[in-house]
């Protein structure tokens, strides 16, 4: 064997261009650890698919495609759920970021650098997305997402999978959901700015309480947007933390020692984000107790949002038999019969997304608790399941932002009027009063339907400028 | 020493020494799970504990308890959760009722007659409660419940602890739930009707819709609860089907031809319910698919549950400043200076309940799931769970009904003010006045915050009789 | 323009025209949901869109899609989730049904032939799937799904989107899940009869239990499927229940007395499927009950699945290091250099299929909660979870039985070899030698690691001869 | 001091009289929400009841206790779920010492120290357990938690009762569950420092893999303690936000500014964790996000545990048919005739644990969802759960490492066995004898059942010097 095939033996990875080598050269197969196995083309314009065999025997590879037997062979062996289902784009662009990462690493532990940069090459086209259309697997496959793996040679996807989800998860968080949440809170922050003057009734057991001004109500939505992104970046630590380098089963055999860190810091400085090598290969590859938590901190975001989105869609319930403080933006054509029937449909949108998240944490909590010794084979739906939260509250978020959020304005007179009408202002006048009239006129006005001002004058209590001047909401929204 | 309490000292109660009468008898593997282990009882006014022992040493028992050493040891090894998560009671009265069943069967196959009547006659009490102090043992243990079950001899509790979960499932779903979910059916079945013509606004997608009658919107809810009730009862079939006789891991090994299948009679006829012999009994003893399903209708009945409930309050809520179409009973004392705040807490307890068996049923469903080979090990967990939603749902329908449902009252007023306010039945007017002049009348009413007829009338589109003539909401609750 | 086309865009297609033209005429109300609004193309060669517009001004819509301003609008207003969060194709085939029903039924009522035959022919060519590309709107939008329904005028899709809800759920149901149930169930039974007489070690706690049959475990499985089976077809009656007919709000105001009943006859004749009206419409919009109920049974079939497939793998590890009993087929090319190392790729998806249906079911459950008053808002988010569960796990059962459990085989030179090794079986002696020796006999078997047969004969107790004849797995297989 | 004021003192303080004290005195208001109404005891040797009244009339209030009419009319009114659901005792605990706390700060503020002193000593036998009869009520009632709350003046519970809520769970934290992780944690380590140098065959898809160090396999599980430890800890940030001074709504109204912050540092003092006032009290009444976040970090740690509990279970699966590679100590006396059988009990117990708080997070999950306006009213069923959740995985923790863990051994005869005739060392020939010779050696091993070196030397391609050299499994335990 000559020295630089021992290399490649040694040193591991090649790739596409690696396997156009292979195949005419006594490399093949030598290449073991996280290589790039893109398929050749022998594009041929007279058919539409090329043969390709293994050793179940040959199949049909459409021939535009750089996909090889393993990837047809698992379509066929894997018919479940449809186009729909497919392994998720940012997993396998998160490949391409690893692979690329792996292909510098072991250029400088010796690797041929030809073949490297082809790898890099590839690998900065699958991260990109361009080669989407090579990768036709579906989700539910094997559960350690290997038949994805076409993307190695001879070698177990192991720690190479678990790598790319967390890539991939990473990346959707600081790509789609903190942008998407930090919209939001914008939003809300700017609303809460804009309505702290106007004081409304509030409202504890869906009962009439004491008011607070409206401002105060959008500002405990914007500290729980402010805590989603903590909660979301909380989680991250132990998503930074990379498999790469554990091989098989967590030892690290067939890597170089240091092989781990260096694939992780490329990574790091490939996306800008703090990847380190894990801690524990082992706890790495055989649980995904850092997706489960890191789903656990979406569950939590999804239960923030749907309180808000709920109290959005009572507030702006209406237009006349509703509570109607709030006017949403009108986004869709109502009936053009009907005026002022808008429905809260951004409301509907991120309500259904609380939801679906709230689906997914259980699928994922269930998947991450069923691992088995030194591998948990539900890594595919664990990260289809993350992916999909983190995407579906982050646009979510900014859609609710764009069309729903900044649109809405108060109804004052609607909110002045409830004020207005209010019995639960009456305990300001204990202390001018006493306790037994200010009572008396809360029955009262209950009894007959009428408002405490009204109810007092009439009961000569008080006179209207007492009222006006004892009982003033706008002190009643805070310590003294 | 009273003479019966000898003899159930002597003949029934410590089954060791009867097994060892049984090992050199013509009772030989005639009486082999469902033994009862009752041990006699040493009285002694000086001192508190006995001493037992096992294979592992000398331990101290209550003296005034039935139990051994094995339940000892197990309340030492298992210190989790506390009092509050004992063995539900319900599990240990069916244990009562298999074991009476076991030995009438017993007797049958040739049990000398003396010894079956003083374990029948100590299971009775078990069936009764009266037992209760005497099982000590909590649900976070052996995970077949063997610890539980002092009940038995050299005999596996695989087949016993399921047909007593059981047994303990279906009654508890007759004896509690059922009554409970009809109790609140008919209260509501009840409002339907005085409610049926009180005509109100609909609202869908929280915002004003077309009107629909008060009995209407709860015949709605009758529904839920009806269907509730044939959901419940759906799921029994499988609920009645009896594990015991399957032995050790299902073989039914050590027991006679026909043991199950009379035993199944046994307890149906103890208990009044259609219990027969598990169809498989490998199923019944490595999975509890049964109970999962049973769970998943206490699931689908919390869901109508928590609509109902979040409805209700949210037409109650006001006084003032809420929806105000119900008027919910007060139960409470509420604040004595203001009238009319009425705390929906029946509806917060009822809703609580819903998350609770929501929870309940994913705790039971990964329970279920986790069965391995010949037995599922999560039993005394899967149980809890079960009677846990069963009761909670059973109880809280039944406080639910009698302390709101019963006694809500529709404040006619606010209902016939706001069908009075509302736009939508300017469609009413189509026909008479055309599409265009229509949705003038209802832009204007909104743009001025006008009704429908002061507009209508003030724009000279028609007279006030035309109005009252054309638009009317008991004419638009069906179709024609 | 081509004929058809023209057609079309003549009578079936601008419905809001057809509507303004019930509004003078005597059709008035008698296509009152149900219409059908494909839009007129005008198909331009030199421009790739046509203007429409609503209320909010003028949009481009693409030149070659029949959908018209107000999808685009929904599709600028809801950017969630990207193209793999659609609305499943199973509801809009659904709707392709429920149109055709509801033309023809309004063709008795009066409706112009040409234009219902002209609608009817479109809703074929939408149930039969070949209009997909024109229904570009995804899950996350309206609660009510009423963006998607360009299928009606100016008419709430209150109960049509619930009914093709049910329409689409039955179908998949009928059509996908229980034939893989099915399927699986038959392989499984082929199985259970392929293997009724090997004898093996039973297993419980994980631990050596006593003999059973392998054909008594897989027969285990097969009451499981059987069970799954009778689940889903118990939860079908309310799922047969359509809401078409009741409009806005449950009342069925702007239909015709017999409209609902002959809707769901039409669709009954048309799905082969016993489809009726549902029995109170109120309840059929504002909860989801039906579909809630639907999951749950998908719920116990995934937990059902969940065991068997663990079952399978557990029993199939190996080749050396695990239990090593089950013989998995082969599917993909495994390593080349490991022999026999087979993973359990379809026990792997159908277990992360069996998690995903219970997060699906968890979103359900919320969502089915979550309605309020006349209307539940999550309709689209349910259904997509259903349909995805069932599809799921019909595909996966149909995969994992062509794949896995059809090729299994006994290994049956490891499970007489573990028999052998066994030390359960001493029990068997009992009645010939005593407890006491066979005890001694199991001690030190297990002491020395040797076989029973081994010990007792080197102990002395018995021979060769009559350790054959005494321990008879074969006669441990169940009663007497 | 006049005798209403003494007899105040005397019986800790009817503080509804304490209010009416109030109302005439310049301590109005400075004493709001935190008072403590424990109620006169008049002790009356012939009675056993005492009569009360509240405004729906008389009721009999047992004479031993201190709770009062409302207590009472709170137990008439929810009797749902009997004894077993009582309001957890932590939380009535954790009232006392806000309540002590509160007084404390109010003298500060001008209460008359007679007053307060009494108020402390009443609240310190609270927070000492001492009066827990005294607190009857059940978890199923007002979902603010109100009823519980006779502790209270005329005073929303609105922010005692979620400040109890925090405290308790912050204490459950710190007292069972982090200790409880703790001992296991190091428990396992120990174990891992003891396997360090027993090599192993892994496992992946439960198919034999690579070797690697049993105690590399235990330090997978150290790792996953350890990361559950940190978890919980980066969750308490915001459970050690306390919402006392927000008052009904969040505004603060009726309390001195600085009450909130200065009620916090007494907790802080008393309890020794770091609580501070709530950010936002708004949010702090409205949305439990904290515990929701919490109970996330709950069920990532019950991922972890099933995880590992599982793993044992299977590694201790035996005598003579499981994977056998860890003996398990044995707890409970086990079959007398069949050695060696010893039931993963301890395994069992915390899998169980684990699916019951994967099933409590989502009943959190829904109730925190689920608050509307100002006022979350679900709080009793969340606390319930968080503080069940983590004292059931503290307890369990402590029990699994004392009854299981600290006592497992490896077995290394059978570790060995399994090493010795694995087929995965082969790849260790390739450098040696060439990939063609090595895949020879394991097909004719894995046709033959022979092992591997038994194989290549009987087919000549080495001596079994030469494998014993090349085929070193110590060598392959990490990165080169």
């Amino acid at each position: 064997m000559h020295r630089s095939a021992r290399n490649l033996q040694r040193f591991s990875a090649d790739l596409s261009k690696l396997w156009a080598a292979q195949r005419s050269s006594s490399l093949r197969y030598i290449c073991p650890a996280p290589g790039l196995q893109l398929r050749p083309l022998r594009m041929a314009s007279s058919e539409s698919f090329r043969i390709e065999s293994d050793t179940f025997g040959e199949l049909r590879v459409p021939s535009d495609k750089y996909y090889g037997a393993q990837t047809v062979r698992s379509t066929m062996n894997f018919k479940i759920g449809g186009a729909s289902e497919r392994m998720p784009i940012q997993v396998i662009k998160a490949f391409g970021i690893l692979k690329k990462a792996a292909a510098d690493v072991n250029k400088d532990y010796g690797l041929d650098p030809k073949i490297a940069d082809a790898v890099i090459k590839a690998a900065d086209e699958v991260a990109a997305g361009k080669l989407e259309d090579h990768f036709p697997l579906v989700v539910w496959q094997t559960g350690s997402g290997t038949s994805l793996v076409l993307l190695h040679v001879l070698q177990s996807s192991n720690d190479t999978f678990p790598t790319a989800m967390h890539i991939a998860a990473a990346k959707e968080v600081h790509e789609v959901l903190l942008p998407g949440l930090q919209t939001l809170h914008d939003a809300l922050a700017a609303k809460a700015e804009q309505f702290k003057d106007i004081i409304k009734i509030g409202r504890t057991h869906t009962q009439d309480a004491v008011p607070l001004s409206l401002g105060q109500e959008f500002g405990g939505y914007v500290q729980q947007v402010k805590y989603s992104i903590e909660r979301v970046k909380a989680a991250m630590p132990r998503v930074y933390e990379l498999a790469a380098g554990g091989t098989a089963v967590g030892t690290g055999l067939n890597t170089r020692i240091g092989f781990a860190e260096k694939v992780a810091d490329k990574v790091a400085a490939l996306t800008g984000l703090p990847f380190i090598t894990a801690a524990n290969k082992f706890e790495a590859l055989a649980a995904h107790d850092a997706l489960v938590e890191l789903s656990g901190a979406l569950n939590t975001v999804s239960v923030s949002m749907m309180k808000i989105a709920n109290d959005i869609r009572f507030l702006g319930s209406g237009p006349r038999s509703g509570l109607g403080e709030l006017i949403l933006p009108e986004n869709e054509p109502g009936s053009s019969i009907m005026p002022g029937k808008v429905n809260p449909t951004q409301c509907e949108a991120m309500t259904m997304v609380a939801a679906q998240v709230m689906g997914n944490h259980v699928a994922v909590t269930v998947g991450g608790s069923n691992g088995h010794f030194e591998l948990n084979v539900f890594k595919p739906m664990i990260i289809k399941n993350v992916l999909n939260s983190a995407r579906l509250l982050g646009d979510a978020s900014v859609s609710f932002t764009n069309n729903c959020v900044s649109g809405i304005e108060a109804n004052t007179e609607r909110i002045n009027k409830l004020m207005n009408e209010s019995l639960m202002l009456v305990t300001a006048l204990n202390p001018h009063i006493g306790y037994d009239k200010a009572a008396t006129i809360a029955k009262t006005a209950h009894k007959e339907g009428l408002t405490l001002k009204t109810t007092a004058v009439k009961l000569g209590f008080l006179t209207d400028e007492q009222f006006e001047q004892w009982v003033r909401p706008q002190d009643m929204l805070g310590p003294k």
